[in-house]
């Protein structure tokens, strides 16, 4: 397995080797690593082919399902993985690539990253973790305190308190919000009287107990999918997940949330909890946070806030507002590697109150004694590493302010492209960026101009063959692989609700310039060029409703 | 923010620097990182105290819960984690640490570790991780073949069909289980008639529907504590999740099972899954699975087989008859990041049926969409990393028989050692290794005659003492920092059942040597000289309980 051999072998004293021996420093490993670390993205540039390969293509590469009988030097395989996997992984970090909420990284988190991997914890509990453990109750302190403010008297008595805990560490924003609505759940349905709660007793006879004919939470028809996946996994259904409305820019309607929860109660079935979006993953909007805040009081719902994204902002003072009212959620969910510039899997939620987490609260015999100060008896997964440690050191190196410029500058860029969309006579910007997130599309004046004057079936079609159209833009831009950006569905009041799949943009990566934004809307509108049947369709269809119009 | 500069500053120029910018060649991070790569052993072994620092004084380099408002220098702060951070780290790979399933890690996945988290894909939607999800879609097939034995034209069809998937990667063991339950229950409460499934109307419907009292998974009494959050989670309710007694070597005892599934539906509770467990967590013992599956097909129960850590075993061609009957579960977990020797984070839960996981299947508009290829719509978790690349290069590297090699030693080392303590007369061995796990305890020879001379109370408060004993012994050997064993409780036959605290070892490491397993039997001797008190009491009470015999 060391490539000065001429062929490997398996030998026990060869396998000792690769526990115990670095690659050599001409191996092409080596070499890579040096590579990353004098020049990521150079690497990248020179590593990731741009033009993309059908997925067809790609699977050939990867079709064996039978474990290999015979080891490979670390140098072949390295060069087969430069060969088939990352050339043909995706420029995440690329300014063009523009659609999806993954950025750049800073450069010093590579080498961290190294060092975490390498100590190799687990966070489960302190046996395996020690300093990670308090680094990672201060993390959560730190996040608790960005959203809730608290005195440093209340951090002194809580952040490490054995038996409490401000939140959970977990691999994403998915585990965060099903632990965030598991808290709910079990708070709603506790122990009382004879029955010993949920958790003990299970779903049915708590619904039994408390007599409720069902259970509901409630977010706008723009909440992440992740929900149904919650409703789903904890047994109280996709239907208990209820859509409320939201208004012409994407925010949830109060009246409209009230009257829903009225609606459910009349039927007996118990709303415990509702969700207020802090940048939604369609169009960026923030539900007002405040309003649902001051319902859930009233109903007595567990308020929670779904931030994954926009929990970001809060560290710019200039921004933050935006968020007002997410002090009052009894929990939020924040991921770190989506605006806070962590690499992939480090999600957090955090609560309000310390004890929130006792209904979930576990033990074990070999670990998560009671009393330890073990993080795995109030999360969901059970071994974790130190992602933590990432989180930290980004906020001491950036600093709250540091990250202030970041997130000012990723917002001022969205309104700047908003601004160029709307210049350009033939696109249409369909959702205004609150955050550094907007949607729109190709839309020529002329077609446009017959979309105004059309009516049913008609403007059902032509909004059907535009549809068509922006699909295409966006896979060929994809593939092409200069810029990326992502499509969505959405509903706009303007089209008379109708299904209207539009570009979707996230400007996050402090590397994409203005430049980037301009050529993005120059390669649609080439590509556009590029399916003259189907442009000849929407002109056509366009010419017979301004004519039957006129 | 660059180690050139004075004073670090918040400028947005400064910020992109650390996004083009890497460290400079003499930058403290850089020098880690090359000395990483030089000689990880040498580095973890300068920088981690041995000796253990308390946890309270830890805790108090990690009381600050404000974000910095002042940025740091990359290796100021590097320096800082050195400080604080790593020296207090526990080092996992060291060949003494013996206490968990945590090992030395092989050299090449550091810095392919670095290249993976650098391309930072995320494998949710192929649009994020192209050629990541074939590999991703790979390495579930190899698993999967590995465990079932398939033939070549079974994952031509199915390794890659955008609407079946032969499992789901995950963060962890605990993810995987609660997957597998959740396919489970999904499909024991499915739709039927008018009922739309338990996944859309939720679990009280459901058992409205079938007329179920309630729901119960089987597993034995040494099933791992993550079921118990699953069946919380999952609604079923801590209850439902039944405990099977096990026998003498603490598998589960067949009959017992049997009889467990009657009782249950006699009072109309529905048993929807039996776990068998392919290496327990406190003894490393492996259940009869083929007895279980015999007795899951006649009652239609999904057969689910927890082999977080017993499922490397399988790489062994020597030792894989030890799970014979795995390959008849519906389901099975394996944690990667256990004895497939990759870092923290790889967990994997495995479907016989391509089609199994239909019942969990989900959609959304921007993602995920119907018939596209993305991972997403069978995990629970939502953005992942691109672990999966460790998996697959550790595969190809290491090969089927390098990975038995491993597997085999420590089987081999396992054996050796539990030889070892009952050579020694103030040893006991509490359970035999099935795998590389053991149990033991110190026990001088008078106390072991007083022992089994004794009944009733004193049995019990000779017990207790010994319990506080091997704590005591166990805790000081950790903060020592020499070697490190972990303690669990069981409750052995031999001594009527009673609450037994043992100590507990796992031989996966292959640099732990069988010089090393002396010195730590020597050093626990050592160690119980350092408590007289506890000691006196306890030959007090052995010579008391020894008088009353005669």
């Amino acid at each position: 397995m060391k490539p000065e051999q001429k062929t490997a072998d398996v030998s026990f004293e060869s396998l000792l080797r690769i526990f115990t021996v670095p690659e050599g420093p001409d191996s092409t490993l080596t070499k890579i690593d040096e590579e990353l670390s004098r020049n990521l993205n150079k690497f990248l540039r020179e590593h990731i082919v741009a033009e993309e390969k059908p997925l067809r293509d790609i699977e050939k590469d990867f079709s064996r399902a039978a474990i290999p009988e015979q080891p490979e030097f670390v140098s072949d395989h390295t060069q087969h993985l430069l060969d088939t996997l990352v050339s043909h992984s995706v420029h995440t970090s690329a300014p063009s690539f523009i659609g999806h909420m993954t950025s750049a990284l800073p450069y010093f988190l590579m080498p961290l990253s190294k060092i975490m991997i390498a100590l190799n914890q687990n966070l489960v509990k302190i046996e395996t973790s020690k300093a990670f453990t308090p680094l990672e109750r201060q993390v959560l302190g730190m996040l608790h305190r960005l959203i809730y403010g608290q005195n440093d008297s209340f951090y002194a008595q809580w952040m490490h308190s054995a038996n409490h805990s401000l939140g959970a560490f977990c691999s994403g924003g998915t585990i965060a919000n099903i632990t965030a609505l598991w808290v709910a759940r079990n708070n709603a349905l506790k122990a009382n009287g004879t029955f010993k709660g949920v958790e003990k007793e299970g779903l049915f006879k708590a619904m039994k107990h408390y007599g409720y004919e069902g259970l509901a939470v409630l977010v706008s028809e723009r909440g992440h999918y992740s929900l149904k996946k919650a409703a789903d996994v904890l047994g109280i259904g996709q239907e208990g997940l209820v859509a409320v409305k939201t208004d012409n820019n994407n925010r949830i309607c109060p009246q409209a949330l009230q009257q829903r929860i009225s609606e459910l109660k009349a039927q007996n079935i118990k709303p415990f909890a509702v969700i207020g979006v802090a940048g939604t993953t369609e169009t960026g909007s923030i539900d007002p946070l405040k309003e649902i805040a001051h319902i859930c009081q009233q109903e007595d719902c567990h308020f929670h806030v779904d931030a994954a994204w926009g929990g970001a902002t809060l560290m710019s003072n200039n921004h933050r507002h935006l968020l007002d009212g997410v002090e009052l959620a009894d929990s939020v969910t924040i991921d770190a590697h989506k605006q806070l510039y962590i690499p992939m899997g480090a999600g957090m939620v955090l609560f309000k109150q310390p004890d929130a987490m006792k209904s979930i609260e576990h033990h074990a015999q070999y670990i998560l004694r009671k009393g330890s100060k073990d993080l795995g008896s109030h999360t969901l997964e059970g071994s974790r590493s130190g992602m933590a440690m990432l989180v930290y050191a980004a906020m001491h190196i950036i600093s709250r302010p540091g990250y202030e410029l970041l997130i000012d500058q990723s917002i001022e860029k969205a309104r700047y492209f908003a601004e160029l969309v709307k210049q350009q006579a033939d696109f249409e910007l369909v959702s205004e960026p609150e955050l550094c997130l907007l949607t729109y599309r190709y839309l020529p004046p002329h077609v446009k101009a017959a979309l105004e004057h059309s009516k049913g079936k008609q403007t059902e079609q032509l909004n059907e063959l535009l549809n068509e159209l922006t699909k295409f833009i966006q896979k060929r831009q994809r593939e092409t692989g200069k810029s990326f950006v992502s499509r969505t569905r959405l509903n706009p009041q303007r089209w008379g609700n109708l299904n209207t799949i539009v570009f979707r943009v996230v400007l996050a990566n402090p590397l994409t310039g203005t430049d980037i934004l301009s050529s993005v809307l120059e390669e649609q509108r080439e590509i556009a060029t590029q399916a003259p049947k189907l442009m000849s369709k929407i002109d056509a269809l366009s010419a017979e409703i301004v004519a039957q119009s006129e």
